[in-house]
C-alpha cells in the first residue's frame, strides 16, 4: 500500500511517537491539573513539556497561551464564536476550509456579521494585494489558512499579518495545512490566534491539536465546565489555558503530539519541506506530458505538498478509486470540505484528485504512483 | 504506587485497549468519512465497531444517534447548548459538576433560562420525591448525573426518566461517573440524551467520549465545519452523527474505547460493580471506628466506587498529601469541580478527600490504605 493521503492525516507516525504513547497509557496516565499525587504531576508535566516544545515550534514566547483542542475545527470554531461581536466586518477567502466558512456562514446568516470573501488565482493563490483591498481599517477579524488543503497553495501570511497589525485588524491563521512544513513563527508573521492540527504535518495522533491565543486577546469560551482551577464558582475562570480548556485533556494524544513536533524540530523543517518538494516536483514532472491532465497546484516552491490535478473529464472519485483498487495507493478525491475553493477552480462537479506526500514517502513509491497516473490518463493500465 | 483515582481517569488499561490502540496507529491511522481509499476504509471500520459496542452497551437501537467527542464536558455543553431554548425552566441538583453547573449557570446569568437545584440528603442522594416536586409539565429539561463524582452516590435515574418522560420534560444524564459500573439502558431509563466519559469507568483512554442522542431529538451544533459530508454546503448539516462531529475524530482513542467497553461486557458489568462494592466496604469498614473521621458517602449498595471522607479538621489536601508522599497512595483531594455539593455537604473550605478503586486494584492495596488512613487519624503514622 503507498499512502499519499497525508493532507488529510499523515502515516506513517516516527516510532518515537507511538512508542511514547504507549509507554505513558501503561506507566499511568492519571489527571492533569485535578489530584496532585505523583500519577497526576506526571500528567501535568507531560502536558506542560508539548507546550513547551510547540511554543519553541512557533515562536510564542509564553507557553500558557497555548490551549489544548480536539482538532482544529473545534479551535477554529472556539476562535471565530469566541472573538466575534455583533456588527463586526470579517473578511476570509474563497480557499478556506468548511471550518471557517460554516462558523462564518452561520454567523452572517443569523446577521450577526457582515462577511466578505477573498478570491484566488487559478492555482488558489491569495495575493497580498487582494488582501490589502478587502482588510480595512473598519475590519475587525481576518481569517486565513497557512495553505490550501485542495491545491497546496502557500498564503502570503507574514504580509497579511503586518498588514493587519497595522490595521487593528485581529488576524486569525488556519494552520492545519501547512504547519509542520512551511514554519510558522507568530511574532515575525503578526499572528494573533493560531490554529493548529496534531495529526497532519505535526506528526501527532488525532485528537489532539489546539489554538494560540495572543497576549490581551480575549476569547470567551464556547464551552464551559471544570477547570480543576476556582472549582468553588460557577462561573468559568477567566485565565488561559484554564478558560479554554474545560474538561479532561487528550493527555496520550498530547504526549503523542510533543514527540511528533520534537521529531519535526530534530529532522529540521527545512529538510521536511525539500523532501516534500522533491517528491511533488517527481510527481509534477512525471505527468507534465499528460495532454488530458489539468493541475491545479502551484509549483513545488510555493506548495505545503499537495498535487490537485483531473484527468479528462473523469470524476476524481474515479480515479481514486483505480489508483486504490488497481494500484494500492492511497489518495483523496471529491470536495475537500472547501466549497468556495471548488466553486472557484470550477470543480464543484468532478471534485479533485488530491495526492499528499508525507516525509516518509520514498521516489519508489511516487515513482510507481506517477506511471499508474499516466496508465489511467491513457487508458492503457491493467 | 497504590493508584486509588479511577473516578478521575481509571488505571491501569486492560491490556487489551493499550494493544489496540498501538497496533492501530502503526498499521494505518486515516480519516474516517473523507476519503474512500482501504486505510480510510478500514477508520471507517473501527469508529463504526465502537458505535456498536456501545449501542449494545447501553441499549441504543440506533448506533448513528450515537456522536463522538473529546470528554464529557465537551458532550454536556454540546447538549446543553443544543437543546435550550430562551425562557426553557431547567432543573438540575446540587450534586452536578461544574461541566454541568457552568454551562447553566452562564445561560441562567444572561437572562435565557429559570434554572432550579435539587438539594440532596447528607450522603449527596437525590430522591425520586424531591425530583417530582421540582421537575413539572412546565420544565423544559432535567439534567441529572448518574452517580455523584463527590461522594458516589447513585441517583434514582430510572424513575427520573418516566417522570421526565411521562410529563414531557427533556431527560439528560450525566454518566461520566458511574457507566461502567452501574446499568445504564437509555430505553429502560428513558434518557434522552446521554454524556458518557470514555476514560473513567468504561477504560478506555483520554479524549474520546460522547453524547448519545435519541430520535427526534434535535440538538443546534455549537460547532460548525468539515464532516465529508454535504462538503458543497455551507450549513451544517441535519443528520447524526455528521451535524455533531464535525472535524476529524480522534480513531486511535474510538479505538480505545471500543476495547475498553468490550472488556466490561465480557468481564459482566455486575462482576465489575460487586468487585468494587467489596472493595468499598473493606475501606469503610475499615476506617469505621475512627471516631475523627467524616464520612460523606453512602453504603456501597448504592455507590459507585467512592469513598469520601475527612479526617478531623485537617485539609482534605493535607491528607492527600501525606497519602502520596508517605505511602504511595494516589488519591484526589479538593472540591472536585463541584461547588454546590460541597456548599450542601459543609465540605467547602476543608474540599474531601476522593478514594475511588478500580476493578485493578486488589484487597492488599486496600488494606494498606486502611491502615494508612488509620495512621493518619489517629496521629500514629511515620
Amino acid at each position: 500500500m503507498i499512502y499519499l493521503d497525508n493532507a488529510a492525516t499523515s502515516w506513517p507516525k516516527p516510532p518515537a511517537v507511538i512508542q511514547a504513547v504507549a509507554d505513558f497509557i501503561k506507566r499511568g496516565c492519571a489527571n492533569p491539573g485535578r489530584s496532585a499525587h505523583a500519577m497526576a504531576r506526571m500528567a501535568d508535566d507531560a502536558v506542560m513539556h508539548t507546550r513547551e516544545i510547540l511554543a519553541g515550534f512557533f515562536n510564542i514566547s509564553n507557553p500558557l497561551r497555548i490551549v489544548f483542542m480536539p482538532n482544529t475545527t473545534y479551535a477554529l470554531n472556539a476562535a471565530i464564536h469566541g472573538i466575534i461581536n455583533p456588527g463586526d466586518h470579517v473578511v476570509t477567502t474563497m480557499m478556506e476550509h468548511n471550518s471557517v466558512l460554516r462558523p462564518l456562514s452561520t454567523l452572517e446568516k443569523a446577521g450577526t456579521i457582515r462577511l466578505d470573501f477573498i478570491e484566488p488565482d487559478r492555482f488558489g493563490r491569495i495575493t497580498i494585494q487582494s488582501i490589502k483591498k478587502a482588510v480595512t481599517k473598519s475590519t475587525s477579524v481576518f481569517c486565513m489558512t497557512l495553505s490550501s488543503n485542495v491545491t497546496g497553495a502557500v498564503m502570503p501570511v507574514a504580509e497579511a499579518g503586518r498588514h493587519c497589525r497595522a490595521n487593528g485588524v485581529l488576524f486569525l491563521v488556519d494552520s492545519a495545512q501547512g504547519a509542520g512544513a512551511i514554519p510558522v513563527d507568530v511574532e515575525n508573521m503578526c499572528i494573533d490566534i493560531l490554529a493548529f492540527s496534531g495529526h497532519k504535518g505535526l506528526l501527532g495522533l488525532q485528537g489532539a491539536g489546539g489554538l494560540y491565543v495572543r497576549d490581551n486577546v480575549a476569547v470567551r469560551p464556547i464551552v464551559q465546565g471544570g477547570t480543576g482551577s476556582f472549582s468553588d464558582s460557577l462561573e468559568q475562570p477567566d485565565m488561559l489555558p484554564d478558560a479554554l480548556e474545560s474538561g479532561t485533556l487528550n493527555v496520550p494524544g498530547i504526549v503523542g503530539l510533543g514527540k511528533g513536533v520534537q521529531y519535526i524540530i530534530d529532522t529540521g523543517i527545512s529538510a521536511i519541506f525539500l523532501k516534500k518538494q522533491r517528491l511533488l516536483r517527481m510527481l509534477m514532472e512525471g505527468i507534465d506530458k499528460e495532454s488530458n491532465i489539468t493541475v491545479y497546484s502551484p509549483p513545488p516552491e510555493s506548495n505545503s505538498g499537495i498535487l490537485a490535478f483531473n484527468i479528462a473529464d473523469m470524476d476524481s472519485s474515479e480515479v481514486a478509486y483505480i489508483l486504490d483498487k488497481k494500484f494500492g495507493i492511497c489518495v483523496r478525491s471529491g470536495l475537500h470540505c472547501a466549497p468556495l475553493a471548488h466553486r472557484s477552480l470550477g470543480t464543484r462537479d468532478s471534485g479533485i484528485v488530491r495526492i499528499s506526500p508525507g516525509f516518509f514517502n520514498d521516489e519508489n513509491e511516487i515513482d510507481l504512483t506517477v506511471k499508474a497516473i499516466q496508465g489511467i490518463a491513457r487508458g492503457t493500465y491493467r
